[in-house]
């Protein structure tokens, strides 16, 4: 039995710091690097590809919506035509990065308002996989699980990562709890790393209704901001070994 | 006996449309996209190759400071370091879209502010240099005859093309007459024309202090926008057919 | 009986040029001046100001999206409270060339997707309305008739102006028919004449249902881009005066 | 005998933090608010005044290059009629905000590259004195001391604040030692307030080569990010006030 752990990195922008990248990347097995449209820019690619290249990290491309000032997070009307080559731009420049560096790019992780809109919506999903898969149809696919950004990559022929998270409540759907919503993280600690357990061991989660439903856990979304989070991540990793499952970059 | 006609197209911008790219390819060999910074954007650039690829004319990138609102023509005063990460972003965003439609990128000319700190610059044209090299050491890099960018790629050990113009006017020391001289352009097309023959065939100019200098003639610049741009790169065409000069792709 | 005749003007940015400001502005009564956001930049808005002085038109902000690269036209999901200040920074930046050219701004009309976000939800609205009243309380607020914009801002105590289309038809609520349409545009010209002349003189229009609905028609707005559009304008122009109908400022 | 303490504040953008404006701001009496150029946003902007106006702190416009991934730190060749430009459309910006939060703009400080590029190019800072002036003759422009800024701003009839660095080292003409010399800044606290004491009370400073020069102390530039920052700021104040210095916002 084994998870991935992922988290997005290279989210500084020119005199902009961002995020505690240093600190958590020894404890991660897949970074999703900023591309330069929500955050990150050519100086901090550079510095990203090399730092998940040392640390022997799964690289993976983080592409956004063009809006450094709302950081990707605002739905935007865009058609699905432009959402395509929004994707291919952005994989091509962290390709740039990863030709260089001699590493290959291991995955594909949409950020933000691109993760929702593709969760939510056939079109917007497809145009995305199918960018990734003309760019390079060996790249993992990585999406919320149970939702179309999975069932649209795998019907192009992508291999897909479902992801889910730990500190997040869920729908009976599958869907997040929005975040307007008074319930939508779980601020305790042991009932997010149980919840992390019960996904990965058997592929369930409760949610907020209290009803058992169906997910794929093949990576965890965990972040890298904060001493909170380190200590989060720190734990999480704990209960995984203790329960024997091997945490292990996507595809390896 | 052959010689390159470059063009710079993809230069449009949203809702903003630049130059005659239709018009003017079937009269070129080699186009000189642009990749995002001082114009151009993923949809332009995903029509751009798509429009070369029809055409079977060479693909090049043509990366700019990252400078819209002054087309990159505005020196900025950037560390060569951040000039190298410059470069490889744009490289790798045209070569995505050279991936999904499976042709090959040629060559890579640096444009406006680029192009002329390349050439006055050492450390500048060595960034450049290195980045090309880096990125696809196959690639061919175009430069101002007579420059920094030519030596320092050669030094680099990248195949070069020194690029010439047909209505500029030359310094003795091969530079270009600056735009602020009132001489610096050729308004008469024959004297444009007779300049074009003598750089191709002698590999010579005429400097405006009168004095015969040495250049390369590998690559021809020309202009797609307006109906004298088209009528003047007719003309060449025919001239340099009726001396029995090759048009002929970089590389080709 | 009076009415404006309006425009946008300033869109040109950087390098790149847009619409036919020069042609365009004899033929006007109020210009919707670009600010910077999805469209203009700071060359444009000080001529776009100069030159609407030098023809004594009325000088109107044109806020958009902070969307340059869609040209404001696509909706975002940005919060009422982002949406005020977005107002406030643009109608800033106008004021800023009023003052140095000694000019008073005389309105404010959204442009794009925002026209259309505040047309159709009243937290939007309202937002704008009351950043144009903080601002100054004196400036006409340009919106679509029968909706939201006009019925928000007469709520705070701006005076209003009812902006009607000449060659765009109209559904029974009032909403233009959506440019996804066949029928949305008016191609006929004496059809599109025949509806602003009704407009102006019964404030009335007959909808795509073929049902006649009461609006209110201020200002008309037309388009400066191309010589069919400049001999539209002449066209209407012709036609108010035969009626005898003042083609007259906002507020004038 | 009484000096200005200013700071430059709402440098934050978007999702990104910066600074610690909150700590900094009960310290001084001046406040350089970024107007979105090289930092800031409408929303920045809007709290920015809003604190500074709680803490009845003198406002003024920082404007900066067009150049957000640089922070504005880097030379660009910008023509000064476009300076000019920029720097109107940055303070109408800011001018937005003061009116609606009832406030008037103070001064005028330009940021980073343009200031350095004002202090040492009469051509700039003609252009930005001349912007201000137009703006606003009643504003205070503040600039390095014994510079083109203060003296272009003088001809025009602006009153100026020169302004002077508690921690900067200076050369024998006045200009600071650049930050790449190993010696430009004065890195023990006692020493840098024993340079502050003298600037302000015999409005003299010693050289970097012992030398003793002039300059004028209207105001001091402190910084307001970290810890050891606001104990120096602090520190500061404590040394003028037992030196009966009153510590006063520039035109009180």
């Amino acid at each position: 039995m084994k998870v991935d752990l992922n988290c997005d990195l290279g989210e500084a922008f020119g005199n902009y710091g961002f995020g505690g990248d240093q600190q958590i990347i020894p404890l991660i097995t897949s970074a999703n690097v900023a591309c330069g449209f929500h955050a990150g820019d050519w100086n901090v690619l550079n510095e990203t590809v090399e730092l998940a290249k040392q640390h022997d990290v799964g690289i993976g491309a983080h592409p956004g919506l063009p809006d450094l000032q709302g950081f990707g997070r605002r739905n935007m009307d865009i058609s699905a035509a432009e959402i395509y080559n929004i994707v291919i731009y952005q994989l091509g420049a962290l390709q740039g990065f990863c030709s260089i560096h001699d590493v290959k790019m291991n995955h594909v992780k949409p950020h933000g308002a691109l993760y929702q809109m593709g969760a939510r919506n056939k079109d917007i999903a497809h145009a995305i996989a199918q960018a990734v898969y003309d760019f390079d149809p060996s790249l993992i696919f990585v999406g919320l699980s149970n939702t179309l950004l999975i069932s649209e990559a795998k019907a192009i022929g992508l291999n897909t990562a479902s992801e889910v998270f730990a500190d997040r409540r869920y729908e009976e759907d599958g869907q997040l709890v929005s975040r307007k919503e008074d319930d939508a993280v779980i601020a305790d600690t042991d009932e997010a790393i149980q919840q992390v357990l019960k996904m990965v061991t058997e592929n369930k989660v409760i949610s907020r209704t209290g009803k058992e439903i169906d997910l794929q856990a093949d990576t965890i979304c965990v972040h890298g901001d904060g001493a909170h989070a380190l200590e989060f991540v720190t734990q999480i990793r704990k209960a995984l070994s203790k329960e024997g499952i091997s945490i292990t970059q996507l595809g390896g």
